[in-house]
């Protein structure tokens, strides 16, 4: 029906004869003539009528807003002055000749010539509509550039595209996993899968060697800000590879993405152990686009009288760590109550801070509500540590580990993006050697990724010392976010079994989380690792979109609903007594 | 850990020193010698291991079936007369000089290297052992490739890959809809789709143009021979394009795939009108292999004093059907009494047939229990119009003109297949000009594909024969088999409204079954049609597999359950309570 799309008309095409088809964008009249801005998935291209035409020109003066048409007419160059340079389009329009309605449009609940601040809401109801902006469909096609050219990193690195099951059997540990009733089986359920963790690892070994799949997975939580009831993994997995191998070829993926999508480059991507961005940023996914590093103190603080610090300096499980922020003893107190405010989202109980006006002086130089518990040499010891500067300002996070970590990491990013001290668009990095355990003050040990993951050290040195352990697992993180993360799993049954040991899992527990992938990894497992992506994250960061839903195409909201198709929805009694089960009456009991 | 996939080694490594890394598929000794057989995903390389090197002969002497190992030694020539020219690898062997047990493998469950007639069920129950095999390991490969070309084909004609949501809304017409119960909308439930035929329409309303997804689907029904609980569709539709240009498209996609996977090259489709595939092969899935053709018969037959030929011939809905069988009439008694068998699944009373012995003498030479009901100018016509030559055999069905094209259409393949009558390889072809609606016998009539089918008349010709419309839908069909289907939808209210009236679908069920879509054609929707193929059955076609199951990682059984994972599984009773559901305690009622 159309002989070009309307975005891609330029200069190239002038005076030759062209069929456009899409929606009417903007209309107007102009000196007797009628413009029309006709929109396809490509561009917009303005279109003339002219009354020399008047059959043309009076349809083209009935139609309105988002009535999808056919126009045929000759491409011009536009008239000296109305060369619109921001458009591909920009320099021709087009002389209609014939005009075509091919369907009328009712009025649309926003206008989409003029977007500006229609609530999500309203963009969600309407999301057929919301998706016709540009804006909307760039992102949509660059997500769809994006997954081809993931496909075409893995393919070529020899991954075979395998799926794996989405109706998966329930578990009674699978808290968050949604269920379907089973019709055939009374009373049974599967589950929508969390991740296609235990189907890769089967794959390996069936000796695929290299999977990958763009997995749909699903988790049924309280949506916080930017979670999504489905969401989409790049999920890979490799056999007879170690974590160095696996973390090449995942770099090398992501790095084709951006060269290939956004024609951006990346030097080797930056290695940081666990414990290191925990000690410098307080964070496992550290921002490294901001300049600003958590500074440990403690050592300075056991023994003033300021109980609030030196309380946590002697704890094992305790922190004192400073943050710099140079030239920040401009914030007003306002701010900093913001702050002080902030960081209590993450526990903190408060926040001290010290302006340094003159570090040369350090009775009368040093602004600060706590200064005064602090002898000199803790003082001199403090800015000489920090290397503090005359308009610095130093916050302090003083109290469990945790806490500190958690509160002055925060606060690290939230100063950064209020101050613009962005040193770089992107800042890709690997965290490595994480703990492979997690002690959460239980009876025993959680795995801190999971309980198949492999240690980095012995079967000896895990006995003896667990909490010690570290793992090969990896995580990339870009910008402060995590975009994937793995490890190298356990092949050999002694080690699987050191750990289920710590884990204090026994033989029957494991039978029945695990039972059919230990079963599998006894007929001759090779040595195995991989890796998952979150597409949604990448997709988002990668288009600069604030949110996962600007990149999906029908997200849901954060009930879990959609607010389009009214989904979830009612259903006959008849439905669920064949799937036997029934709806619980509100306040019944058990 | 390798430096070569044991498949990819052939004289070219002679001299070389490489690594490999697999398991062992097989084991010999042999004069003093060892022999492995290494296998990876590429192949099976064969490791030769002499005392000279004690050490690794020891090791070589302990490993097992399955065992996983690393190897590493010089390539060589295989000595004269042991060269196996059905392998890649067959002209060398790898003189093993190092060899490190990567991990031990329990006795496998069945021998991989000797597979021979292992039950479906312990293959499913081992699935992970299952695809070890070089046969499963390449139907798994060739899916992957399919789909890399699917994808690359599609992409290349400007299609965009986009994810529609698989958590639905539930309504109460959705049948074989799998159901999530919603934790935060009690009550309520998602559903699995059966399709993303919704999404795909507002896509189009969007504006995206080209759109396609491998889609995961479900359907919860009673799985018939070569059903699966989920399903995987390659999904598309395209925007201003009639049904000449989507024909077009897709025949590329599917001469492109035949192309690159296969190597086979396709010419032109045929086009066949439903009413001609009907009359001639009994199906609207015609098996084009087979040259064997249904002939009506029934004017030859309404005065003849058999019942059972002339009641249906006088009935405007009952049919007589001759097949003619060449060579036929060395068809046994046993035979035709089994094709008699056959021929009743699909509702036939009874298989009459002549046995064509001396096609000059219609007294004698017409061997059959029912030539005696006919007179002999209508014996002569009969062979006349069928050209039956000495030693043809001439089946007959007579019924309602739906169980007579049913009984001979499958007729027709159980022949084609039994006497090996395929005429070629392949056989694809578009069945067009399906009839609108159908009529079931109910009070109103169905739509035989989905009420947004565009019809291909006016709505005044509509409007005053429904029962004679076409619609512009369109089934491209291979081997027998329907390959995907589609159509052009309406996109405009008017004709919309008048297949509702048809349909004797009122307002309000409108509204509560495509309430959202119908509101989003309103919009401005353009002229669309689209497509959906199954994946599934094209891959088990290419791969020339017996049964989708074999070209699903991880397929479901027959009563949908997966006997590897024991899926579905029970879950704890405070899962249910959290969805507001409960099981339904056997013989309850409502």
């Amino acid at each position: 029906m159309r002989s070009q799309y309307c975005g891609e008309l330029d200069s190239s095409f002038i005076d030759q004869t062209v069929t456009i088809c899409g929606w009417v964008h903007r209309r107007r009249d102009h000196g007797g003539v009628i413009f029309l801005d006709v929109r396809d998935r490509e561009g917009v291209m303005q279109v003339v009528f002219d009354p020399d035409a008047a059959d043309s020109f009076e349809i083209a003066d009935r139609v309105r807003s988002e009535y999808v048409i056919q126009v045929t007419g000759r491409v011009r160059a536009r008239p000296e002055g109305t060369v619109n340079s921001n458009m591909r389009t920009g320099e021709v329009e087009l002389l209609g000749k014939e005009i075509q309605v091919l369907n009328k449009a009712a009025t649309p609940p926003f206008p989409l010539d003029e977007y500006s601040g229609v609530g999500e809401d309203v963009r969600l109801k309407y999301r057929y509509m919301d998706l016709r902006r540009p804006e909307m469909q760039q992102k949509l096609i660059l997500r769809s550039k994006i997954t081809s050219s993931i496909r075409r990193s893995l393919e070529d690195q020899g991954f075979i595209d395998i799926e794996t099951p989405i109706l998966n059997r329930a578990t009674p540990e699978g808290a968050r996993d949604y269920l379907v009733p089973s019709r055939t089986h009374p009373g049974s359920f599967f589950s929508l899968p969390q991740s296609p963790q235990l189907f890769k690892q089967l794959l390996m070994v069936s000796g695929f060697d290299r999977y990958y799949q763009i997995a749909k997975c699903f988790r049924d939580e309280d949506l916080r800000a930017d979670r999504q009831p489905e969401f989409t993994q790049i999920d890979l997995e490799t056999s007879f590879m170690d974590e160095e191998g696996i973390m090449a070829i995942t770099e090398t993926m992501i790095r084709d993405i951006f060269k290939e999508v956004l024609n951006v480059e990346f030097d080797d991507f930056e290695r940081m152990p666990f414990s290191e961005a925990m000690e410098r940023f307080g964070s496992d996914k550290p921002d490294l686009r901001i300049p600003l590093e958590l500074v440990t103190v403690g050592d300075l603080m056991t023994e003033v009288e300021f109980k609030v610090f030196s309380g946590p300096a002697k704890d094992p499980k305790g922190r004192v760590a400073a943050l710099k922020v140079p030239g920040g003893n401009s914030l007003t107190r306002k701010q900093i109550d913001d702050y002080t405010k902030y960081v209590s989202i993450f526990g903190a109980k408060g926040l001290a801070y010290i302006k340094v006006n003159d570090k040369t002086d350090l009775e009368e130089g040093l602004q600060s509500p706590i200064v005064k518990f602090l002898p000199t040499d803790v003082r001199q010891s403090l800015l000489e540590r920090l290397d503090a500067q005359d308009g610095d300002l130093i916050f302090f996070g003083a109290d469990k580990a945790s806490v500190v970590n958690d509160a002055l990491g925060a606060l690290r990013c939230k100063i950064g993006e209020d101050m613009n001290l962005y040193t770089k668009e992107w800042a890709p990095l690997w965290v490595v050697d994480f703990p492979m355990f997690e002690d959460n003050g239980d009876v025993r040990l959680t795995a801190l990724h999971h309980p198949f993951t492999m240690p980095s050290c012995s079967i000896e040195e895990l006995k003896a010392n667990p909490a010690a352990a570290l793992s090969k697992a990896y995580d990339m993180v870009l910008n402060g976010m995590e975009l994937g993360g793995g490890s190298i799993r356990i092949h050999q049954e002694e080690m699987q079994n050191a750990v289920f040991d710590v884990l204090k899992i026994d033989k029957e527990e494991q039978e029945e989380k695990f039972g059919f992938l230990l079963s599998a990894l006894r007929y001759g497992a090779p040595p195995h690792g991989g890796l998952a992506f979150g597409l949604d994250r990448l997709v988002m960061l990668m288009t600069g979109s604030d949110s996962i839903r600007e990149v999906i195409a029908f997200p849901k909201t954060q009930t879990a609903a959609c607010v389009m198709t009214h989904a979830p929805g009612q259903v006959e009694p008849e439905q669920l007594k064949e799937l036997n089960i029934r709806v619980r009456k509100p306040q019944s009991d058990a």
